[in-house]
């Protein structure tokens, strides 16, 4: 089976192509530029490098949040139109378990921290369980949208050490030294981002369970409102929306 | 610190830009075509999709063996000339323990299996140690050419859990399954083979502790004799060399 996967959903843009226990291509990047100048180019770019036939594709996984509103919609919608246009199915990962398939195969609790802004993070609490001589992701604590004080209580209550990961470490560093009681590390370079490789090793799981959905049915899972939903809300909660 | 990364010690090509705990921009491929034909220009696209300036990076990383002696050779050649060029460090990582790096965190036996011909094969056996809040890889055997058999009687005789990656896998994959007598696994598609990434985040331990080469300086660790030279001293010793 071969996956072509994306990764937009935070400051990262990824793209990879997996056939079974392969990853042909992985091209992925961190770098100030919006995803709409990047994500096609590097699929372009990665296409013509390993000569791919996109009609040779079985499904399309894409990182389905959460995550940056802009960046999932531009995932999303790239996903959307080349799984409309190549008439394959879809397969959406929660971003979180993505970010956490970086640390395959430890035996500490696995922490990805985005942040989601306003002191709030896009996170959960992972680990991997033996099964049938390969390890699976678990999730302790499924991915959501909280403050960073309480995820770090989760932690702190679970006793367990823990490993931490994503953009929002750089972010929450102070407050993680500062507050987290059990034992910590932080990951290093080569595996403290989002990977489409990661999005597309899960994806195969998911399509062996037959978790995959029409282009047109797909919708990124945004975990909580935009700026502009919130305070239309909040508006209409105080009666003063017009 | 800004590092690039390259790897094209095996089957794999892979080219990466990081700077401290961040990975600007990584491309892997796993494709037919040889590196002579992919090394430089994934770096040039690399280069333009994050608007490089060569210039600041302050070395050159590379998978500086064992592995394929025509991929080493031209990940040596290409590292020395940019080095050259740009009057920059080189810093040589050895192969296996890069491969070994793509199981940051775990606390099994981690051991990479590269196919070197003939049933020997380029591996070593690692594990992660904690050291100030963060892992360190260190080798309990370090990388060595050696038939399978030895490398198999290691890992029975030190009675650990044991992850599997490389490009070996699916040569010794039979062989493997017959003979470990310990609980074993394989790595998943994304992290189961040669990534720079990894390599450059061994080249900050590296460049810490000082070792670094001028770029004329550098040679690969091939770690055993090429065919030719195999052949030319079994003809010395047999006596039959003209």
């Amino acid at each position: 089976m071969k996956i072509l996967a994306l990764d937009s959903s935070g400051l990262v843009a990824s793209v990879a192509v997996l056939e079974d226990d392969n990853c042909i291509a992985e091209y992925t990047i961190n770098y100030k530029k919006t995803h709409s100048q990047t994500l096609l180019p590097m699929l372009d770019e990665v296409n013509k490098m390993i000569e791919l036939d996109l009609s040779s594709i079985d499904a399309i996984a894409v990182a389905a949040g959460p995550g940056s509103f802009t960046g999932l919609r531009i995932g999303s919608a790239t996903a959307k139109g080349l799984g409309q246009a190549l008439n394959k199915p879809l397969i959406g990962i929660p971003t979180v378990d993505g970010l956490a398939m970086n640390l395959y195969g430890t035996d500490k609790v696995v922490c990805p921290l985005m942040d989601a802004r306003r002191n709030q993070t896009y996170t959960g609490l992972y680990e991997f369980i033996r099964k049938d001589n390969e390890y699976e992701l678990s999730a302790m604590k499924e991915q959501c949208a909280v403050a960073l004080d309480e995820i770090i209580d989760s932690i702190n209550g679970l006793g367990r050490e823990v490993i931490f990961l994503g953009d929002g470490v750089p972010v929450f560093k102070a407050q993680l030294e500062e507050k987290i009681t059990v034992p910590y590390s932080f990951a290093p370079a080569c595996c403290n981002r989002q990977r489409a490789a990661a999005i597309g090793v899960l994806a195969f799981s998911y399509a062996k369970m037959g978790k995959m959905e029409k282009p047109e049915e797909h919708m990124p899972d945004y975990l909580r409102l935009s700026q502009a939903e919130r305070e239309r809300k909040e508006e209409m909660e105080r009666g003063t929306a017009n």
